[in-house]
């Protein structure tokens, strides 16, 4: 298929790394984004609708480092802050106010913090420079003809002389779709392909908050640390930035949302206070107060649909086939991911519709795990991090993790964020692992000791 | 609210009665339409992507009637077929054609049979006499501010100087979506309400015949039944027209679509004659093959959502709202119930918001359950009609039925269709008289009549 022409609609780091795929199987690659060109606007998204900060781990930099670009790999991993773990802040019953670290990984594996915009501009600078890529700002899919491969675009940089925006049509051989949760590509695949299609809005809204550097310019707090102040029902988060702020998130569900939206400056405050202990000594207090009223407030939506192709014409990637919510840190990863398995059953298929619909079977079992593990995940951040049972739990499967490697042992969490074992995969070792946990816990408490090792040697053996 | 203005979106039965509810409370309406004027298009709906044919039932004329115009429901009603009963096509191990007929109701309620291009004319000619009443075809909706009560429109009959549509800007108090399963309506207000939104397509695609009348020019087939011949996996039915025609649609997986289109005519033929004997003679294998050949092979979306509104600015009903499978009949007779309910919250409450918020909040639950009682059926429909088992049940219901009406038992088909029961109380009263059901013939087969029927007497007492 070298020679032909793929178009990518979506310029984020999803559709970047796909055009980056694509341009070096030799395509001819067209690139449409909506937004104008990203590169000069700073680190601020022009839409604010997207997070600044993103984790990057393990089955993004494996998608990134696919590519065979190493240098490029290398340019953004020099533009993130390693997180070796979270930060707890609480407050005890009698007011003291408390920070727990708990390491990532026995292994000393780590979460890695990147600002959007940096990825972003790093792979369309690259992608900028390359003889078979294009790159078209400020256009808008605005139809699709998927038999025909025709596809339809206005240019909102450019209105014609009646004050309207310029249309123009373009041929494709390939069009990869990846435009985010809201996807245009995704809204008229639908038109020609049967969709099974699920949006769920879930009864959490989020808001960000800047965190400025303290006043001898460093950190606020712990740099290499994604700081969560677990409230039960909401939370407050802050991931760290190379300009030494961070980006703050405050979750909670919407009546806590229209309670905060009613309240004076003083319970506004009073509330952070309460819940997020020691945040307004690092966000002063009217600046806090400030931020809630002028960002915007905005809901999280978990997306499932499939398939995620129609016939050798058309496919979706990134949030586009699989937005989930942000509390496992793997949207952008899983995304990337995407991109990978899409062009690894190109390069084994020599059939494009076969390609794709191997893309879809492969990648929408993993889609769907991960957008459980995500929303399984929010309950874990804003209030099991705190409790006895969750901590002794992880201490055991730290313990084993560490000693008995060889046995395969492996927590949920780095099976996710450190391995790029499929995620469908992930729960089925872990729901097998709990079972074992819990048998080999009862066994040891009943006296079996020696019994239960040796059939819990011997699982492993099997596994 | 009157003398305010409310804009339906789609000119369909159920957008038509949207506009007639909104007339008589003294509304401004404007409807808007995409397609062009129908009542000049014959019956044959110019897309052909909906069933010509429609149940009309109940619910249906209960809502027409609640507009208060009597003449208008008779004018319609004049224009229906009876439809007694099903008519069960099968053929017999010793290869007899058989035709065996199933009554609907032991109190006579029928079903109607009705042209969908009839009722839209007599709706739409009212409508076109009403003072306040504004009808605009071949405009499309391109986009909605639902915070500003702006909308979008292109006029596709006129195109400006330089060929492009033109698109002219509105305002409203009230948008009512009445714009079908891929409704333009919903899809801006998602960009406003949190959608929960749940498309799925079966694996069921269906294809349209027409079945003309026989060579003395009358129905081939008995008129006043919904004639049906189950073939287990896949099925085909055929509704009569006040021409003596009939509509005859085939239902089956896609696997069968695909085979049957890669089928020679012979192959077809021999299908057709062995799982829906009889057919051919009523249709001319020649001319079955070219119906099979030309019409579109069209599939079957079922849809759910939630809300149905957004502020005191939007809101969806018919399809747009909750798009069913066919087989319970209810599709069109749901979405005038929606307009029904959607007026009498209209009417009980002074705020919009709050109508809007207690009509998705009551029709949720009956969507919900009418579309899934519609699934079910399609099981009912091309198979369980010629088990004994069912044949039993049915028998035994409808002897409770006939001779203790004063006990409250009715079936669920009649609750369905020939009563205003909410869908939800349906399901709930079925699930409960099955219950009974079981019971009371364990009771009966293990001797204890005398004290089953007390308890029975009892329960629906209390019920």
């Amino acid at each position: 298929m070298a020679g032909k022409t793929i178009v990518v609609v979506g310029a984020g780091p999803v559709g970047a790394l796909a055009a980056l795929f694509a341009s070096s199987r030799g395509y001819q690659v067209h690139v449409y984004e909506l937004r104008p060109d990203l590169r000069n606007a700073g680190t601020q998204p022009l839409n604010f609708t997207k997070s600044i900060n993103l984790a990057l781990s393990e089955r993004g930099i494996h998608a990134l480092r696919s590519t065979g670009n190493n240098e490029l790999v290398q340019s953004i991993l020099e533009r993130t802050i390693p997180m070796h773990g979270r930060m707890i802040h609480t407050r005890s019953a009698t007011g003291t106010i408390s920070q727990q670290s708990q390491l990532y990984d026995v292994h000393g594996r780590y979460q890695r913090s990147i600002d959007r915009g940096e990825i972003n501009d790093i792979l369309l600078d690259h992608l900028a420079s390359l003889p078979n890529v294009k790159l078209f700002f400020q256009h808008k899919l605005t139809g699709a003809d998927f038999q025909k491969k025709k596809a339809w675009f206005e240019m909102m940089d450019k209105p014609s002389s009646s004050g309207r925006a310029r249309e123009i049509e373009i041929d494709f051989d390939l069009m990869i779709g990846a435009d985010g949760a809201h996807s245009a590509t995704r809204f008229h695949m639908m038109k020609f392909a049967r969709l099974d299609y699920q949006q769920e809005y879930i009864d959490c809204m989020w808001c960000e908050f800047k965190m400025a550097p303290n006043a001898s310019g460093d950190f606020a707090i712990h740099p290499n640390r994604l700081h969560i102040w677990p409230a039960g029902a909401f939370m407050f988060i802050a991931l760290p930035n190379l300009d030494k702020s961070f980006v703050c998130t405050l979750f909670g569900p919407v009546s806590l949302f229209n309670r905060l939206e009613q309240s004076s400056q003083d319970e506004i405050v009073a509330t952070f206070d309460k819940y997020f202990p020691g945040v307004t000594d690092h966000i002063r207090p009217d600046d806090l107060v400030q931020q809630f009223r002028r960002n915007p407030h905005l809901p999280l939506i978990n997306i499932k649909c499939s398939p995620y192709h129609f016939s050798d014409s058309v496919v979706i990637v990134g949030d586009a086939a699989h937005a989930m919510v942000p509390f496992y840190g793997q949207g952008m990863n899983a995304g990337l991911e995407s991109v990978r398995v899409l062009f690894s059953k190109l390069d084994q298929l020599s059939r494009v519709d076969e390609a794709l619909a191997a893309y879809t079977d492969e990648r929408k079992a993993d889609a769907h795990a991960i957008a459980d593990l995500a929303l399984a995940n929010y309950t874990e951040m804003r209030s099991s991090v705190t409790s006895p049972v969750y901590k002794l739990r992880k201490q055991i499967e730290e313990f084993l993790y560490h000693y008995a490697p060889g046995l395969g042992w492996a927590t949920q969490y780095s099976r996710v964020s450190f391995s790029n074992t499929r995620y469908s995969e992930v729960i089925i070792k872990s729901q097998s692992q709990k079972q074992i946990l819990t048998w080999l816990l009862g066994s040891v408490i009943t006296g079996g000791t020696y019994a239960a090792f040796k059939i819990f040697r011997k699982f492993f053996r099997q596994h």
